[in-house]
């Protein structure tokens, strides 16, 4: 029989979490305060709607807003008392000690927190692949059974997640880092906006646009967020404005400002590969290239016809053999790919480590 | 008979303009000091390599990195003594001072920025694209004649661009504001990931890699940017430590934090339009509902297949008519074509502004 889960609030979460968990064979049942909401997801096919009073779960996923999972979890323990719970709060170490304040007895309480979302929210915008290829991480308590961590770990890859274990405490820290600090660094950038003319605003390009999406998320959310893990950020923008002091003072030292750029430079590109994937990684495809001006058009456009973003090239003459070498760096992943393309053709390529 | 405009510097901006002044009837003309970046550009068809001795433009373009680009003006105001010059430089009044001490005599020397380029550089990684719909100040000064600001101006719009005039300072200013400090604000946070442990990189999503994406551009290049313009970035940077300093204290205040977070999010929203349109602008579809749960799920199933990103939505109910009424809201500009596809589902729906 298909594994029942109750998943309480319809929200964008929580109505993805549904579409995903009933494709994938599971048996939901959808409660929302709202109960629109409820019905919308239903609508949608993220699960039946619950009617509380035969609901009878092997597992609840609490999917509401922050501020009321302790709540909510603490009932549900008393309610379904066979029950494995989860949450999904960005913020696991405070929902973990309301909870241990409200329901002394939690074993079977197992935190967890898909890292996914967008800036939109409600079910309309929900989908069932939400989850894919994303990092779930769960947070199991010494006091969890393990196969209660087993069915929660389950239920994150069933939904095409990827499972990372740590203590609570370790991924608050974490998604401070990486998820609350970038968020206050969109939010400055884009507050910031408040002291620029509207005239100005027409020189506005793609650059600040994608570093203040985020900023467009519903603060009433991140407030809950924020303050609820506001020791970790405030510890790591303290840090940060140390830098920005740094900053400030290197404008006119053009070596050391460039210095620091490269820093930025290495950040971005540790993260450029895919979710959880290796860092960035270039390979170098070179190709033969006959000592005539028609050929290095042909090629261009026998790579333009293959449609990649080429980072880097070096043309060298072999003055001997009269011909010409084009090497180009292109991510790992693509590299194969390009010098297939490329051979197609009827060219010459070889593929290489970046020198 | 076509314009002809040299090109002097054929990396991305340089060649992408050479492909944008070809398709639109320029006869245009390609150096580098690199003469193997005029020799691709040109093999894509942005131009054809100068010979340097028969060189006779109306017009010249310096599309180099910001450092050379005075002396390089200076030159070609001498070569040529016809021809209207412009260059393509970040940052408009340090290269005009220099220009002024280098050749005092600089009246067809009209200053513009196109605004536009990406994180990659060199002449295969061009577009004729590239300025569609995006702004290219041109920053003229009162020596100049309104015949060659008129040259540059339609040179711009020639490859699609749509033209913003100001002042050389403002237009600093305005770059400081709106690019350089959203650069340093990618910086900041990518940088800061030298602190974050390698195994909490995990946690990374599409936030923090929207952020620091630009992060990712040359370091050599930001440095000359930055540096020339240091003034105008000191004093907006100045404000944003102001703005952090504030936020720390705030992260234990809910209240006041979501004050600040909901700035961060006005000043998101302002830029959520296409480059240069207007804001923002919600518009309301209402879509009657036959009180029965099936109607619910066609409906979003013909949302669905109109693949929009619904913001918000809200389902009323008519215990008269036995109805629902779902209202839901979407940009203006797409508001229209959402309220076709519904009707043509045999819905009943009306277009009505956000309350």
């Amino acid at each position: 029989m298909a594994e029942s889960v109750l998943i309480l609030g319809a929200g964008l979460v929580g109505s993805s979490l549904g579409l995903a968990l009933t494709r994938a064979g599971y048996d939901v049942v959808l409660w929302d305060i709202a109960s629109s909401h409820a019905l919308v997801a239903a609508g949608l096919g993220a699960g039946r709607v619950s009617d509380e009073s035969t609901d009878d779960p092997d597992v609840v996923v609490v999917a509401t807003p922050p501020d009321v999972i302790p709540e909510l979890v603490a009932e549900v323990l008393g309610k379904f008392p066979d029950a494995v719970i989860t949450d999904v709060g960005s913020v696991k170490a405070p929902i973990l000690r309301a909870i241990d304040r409200l329901a002394p007895e939690h074993r079977r309480y197992v935190g967890s927190h898909p890292m996914a979302g967008s800036q939109f929210t409600g079910p309309l915008t929900a989908s069932g692949d939400l989850f894919r290829d994303r990092t779930w991480v769960v947070t199991p308590e010494p006091e969890n059974a393990p196969e209660d961590v087993a069915v929660i770990e389950r239920l994150a890859r069933d939904v095409g997640a990827k499972v990372v274990t740590m203590p609570a405490s370790e991924h608050d820290v974490a998604v401070a880092q990486v998820s609350h600090v970038p968020h206050l660094m969109s939010i400055l950038t884009a507050s910031h906006l408040r002291e620029v003319p509207t005239p100005n605003l027409q020189l506005a390009g793609q650059g600040i646009r994608d570093v203040t999406r985020i900023a467009g998320s519903d603060p009433a959310l991140w407030r809950q967020i924020l303050t609820s893990n506001a020791d970790a950020v405030r510890h790591e923008l303290l840090e940060v404005a140390q830098d920005l002091a740094y900053l400030i003072d290197q404008l006119d030292r053009p070596d050391a400002l460039e210095r620091f750029l490269g820093m930025g430079q290495a950040g971005a590109l540790s993260l450029v590969g895919k979710h959880g994937q290796d860092p960035l990684d270039m390979l170098e495809v070179t190709v033969e290239i006959p000592d005539e001006p028609r050929a290095l058009a042909r090629l261009f456009t026998d790579i333009g016809e293959a449609g990649f973003n080429v980072e880097d090239f070096e043309l060298n003459h072999d003055p001997i053999r009269e011909v010409g070498y084009l090497s180009i760096s292109v991510e790992r992943e693509m590299a194969e790919k390009l010098k297939t393309k490329i051979m197609e053709g009827g060219w010459q390529a070889w593929l290489g480590s970046r020198k």
